[in-house]
């Protein structure tokens, strides 16, 4: 076995392009759509109230200039990037392995999330057996959705130890491959897919520009470092976004440290977030080269941010999606760079919208 | 004075290409979006159970096979179809009395909902004094929306003497040119440019095929009839809907008994759609030639749409904006006449979304 730092070492641009040849019969090419009401508000300074009780309370609200590019992969199939990962697995998996050993084993994972949907999709797809360990509690939407594509859905405990003895289980009976669902080297290079389409439809639609950032959030982080991949030999900076809610911010906390956080015990209502960033999605992020930061927000600002590309550009996201928004209005860290960095002109930043999975009642629950 | 029939003569394509000529730099061109899991959904059979206590009780469930295509005016300028017709009215007012006149004089309208911030964006735009008559139990998002377009807001009570009492008041003192939200010629033509647009993004997306139908909400009438204009000398057949609570089908009623019903009181959720159809609306509307058919869903029908739409398409629209795909979901008469006409080829069928002004809260209190 080679260590996730070795491993690291084969995450190149060139990875990340070739998954793209795999995947894109299998996935949408998602929109990148503009909202001037969101420049407008986010290059707005926010008040000296508004500072009060943050570390900036008493400075001078930030003046950044910011043009926005929305990755919307809340429209991707099954609703979120997921989707790009599970394909790129899977694909590569019956490239490695041969289809017929891969469709007599099967695919297993753990996930009460999006990556279960993905999965089974994908097996479906690719018609491959698909097993999907999911908590009993899960929403019964959630279980109903995993199962609309064909998959198995198992239930277990909901800690990781219940869950990983119910794979083992399966696994034993069934000889199934596990997917992982974010620390793993094919998920990753599948999800940074999201910025190779980025990137080039950026160009499409501003012909003599540069795109400045890109801001993703960070859950086990294979979003975030697979576009840190894609970029890593390109001007462009990458940043990630996470929840600070009961901890959940664990990359930017071990960031400071030094020293990846391997447990986090949080509710933030981003529940795609709330894991902590994998092993080799660390090697990447923890890179300055690569990542230059990850910021942190709260749930009120989630909220917030959320309630506006509801209401101001009418596209449904899940609470998760929305935290790379969140810093770009809320976070003075980071718009004081912005200013600085992009002076007049500003800058370009790309904000992925990962994912558009609520329901009513989930939005209900929220704002009511 | 010429009569409503009169003018419902010059009613036709070539006077809304005229109005997209002038209003195309002021309006966003719409997506016209496309998803298969509506289209899989719509082109399922009822239940014979959930047709129980309708007239179709009993009945072999319609197998219409739908192709649909949503044009989405709830990510139009203010978040609704209503900018075209009001940068249409005036445009047109000064093309006809002078820009010194119209700016002198101002404009006036009275509207609680998209026609109010729809005048009060045209009108800042054009540098057009602008005074808008909202009853003053209004939400105070929509009297801050309306403001933020720079128009003067006045206060009224919510009876419609009361209302035009103020507007008297209002336009004895600046005489102030009323533009009306819906019973207008320019207004009309201004709406049916929604018509003109999504048929050239049919043919961009379908090369060799036919739009074989177009539904649309009926309030007023005025986007009804527009798209209907356009269409009046082409095969695509112009259907519209209505929801039924407590009478809100004035128009479908109107058609059954050969006479427009003036008088309407109902609170139905799809508050857009609570006013009687215009006079001049309803010369097109009730023209068979020109508007095929008027359907009717229900409350519970206008919500299960609206949350497919939310929860499976990922974008955000109002109640209103949602009864043509409800009467595509669920009229088993304009399902079977799919089935038949459109065979096993079906029906490629566009459905107007008219506008995404809800909130947050709204949603809440639909759905919590």
């Amino acid at each position: 076995m080679t260590t996730p730092a070795e491993r690291a070492q084969l995450l190149t641009p060139a990875a990340v392009e070739a998954a793209y040849g795999l995947i894109q019969p299998y996935v949408h090419r998602t929109p990148l759509l503009t909202c001037k009401t969101l420049d407008s508000i986010a290059s707005t300074p926010q008040s000296p109230e508004s500072l009060v009780g943050t570390p900036f309370e008493g400075q001078t609200p930030a003046r950044p200039k910011f043009r926005l590019f929305f990755k919307c992969e809340n429209l991707q199939r099954i609703g979120a990037f997921k989707a790009r990962g599970a394909f790129h697995a899977l694909l590569r998996l019956i490239e490695e392995r041969g289809e017929e050993e891969v469709k007599r084993r099967g695919v297993i994972t753990h996930s009460s999330g999006n990556h279960a949907q993905a999965l089974a999709l994908a097996a479906s797809t690719l018609h491959i057996p698909a097993h999907i360990v999911m908590p009993s509690i899960s929403t019964s939407s959630k279980i109903a959705g995993t199962r609309s594509y064909g998959a198995e859905v198992i239930f277990s405990g909901s800690t990781s130890v219940e869950r990983e003895a119910v794979v083992a289980e399966v696994q034993a009976k069934t000889d199934a491959i596990l997917v992982p669902p974010y620390d793993d080297f094919n998920i990753i290079c599948g999800q940074g897919t999201t910025a190779l389409e980025l990137e080039a439809q950026y160009k499409e639609q501003v012909r003599s520009g540069t795109l400045d950032a890109v801001i993703t959030p960070v859950g086990g982080g294979g979003l975030n470092s697979g576009v840190a991949t894609f970029f890593s030999d390109k001007s462009t900076r990458v940043f990630g976004a996470e929840p600070a809610f009961e901890g959940a911010d664990d990359c930017r906390r071990g960031l400071q440290a030094g020293e990846r956080v391997s447990k986090v015990s949080t509710l933030t209502i981003a529940d795609g977030l709330r894991t902590p960033v994998g092993l080799l999605n660390w090697e990447v992020i923890s890179n300055k080269r690569k990542v230059e930061g990850v910021f942190a927000v709260t749930e009120e600002q989630i909220m917030a941010t959320m309630r506006l590309v509801l209401e101001r550009m009418k596209v449904v996201v899940e609470p998760s999606a929305v935290v790379g928004l969140a810093v770009c209005l809320f976070d003075e860290e980071f718009r004081k760079r912005v200013e600085e960095e992009g002076g007049e002109k500003g800058w370009d930043v790309a904000v992925v919208f990962s994912g558009g999975n609520t329901t009513v009642e989930a939005i209900a629950k929220l704002f009511g």
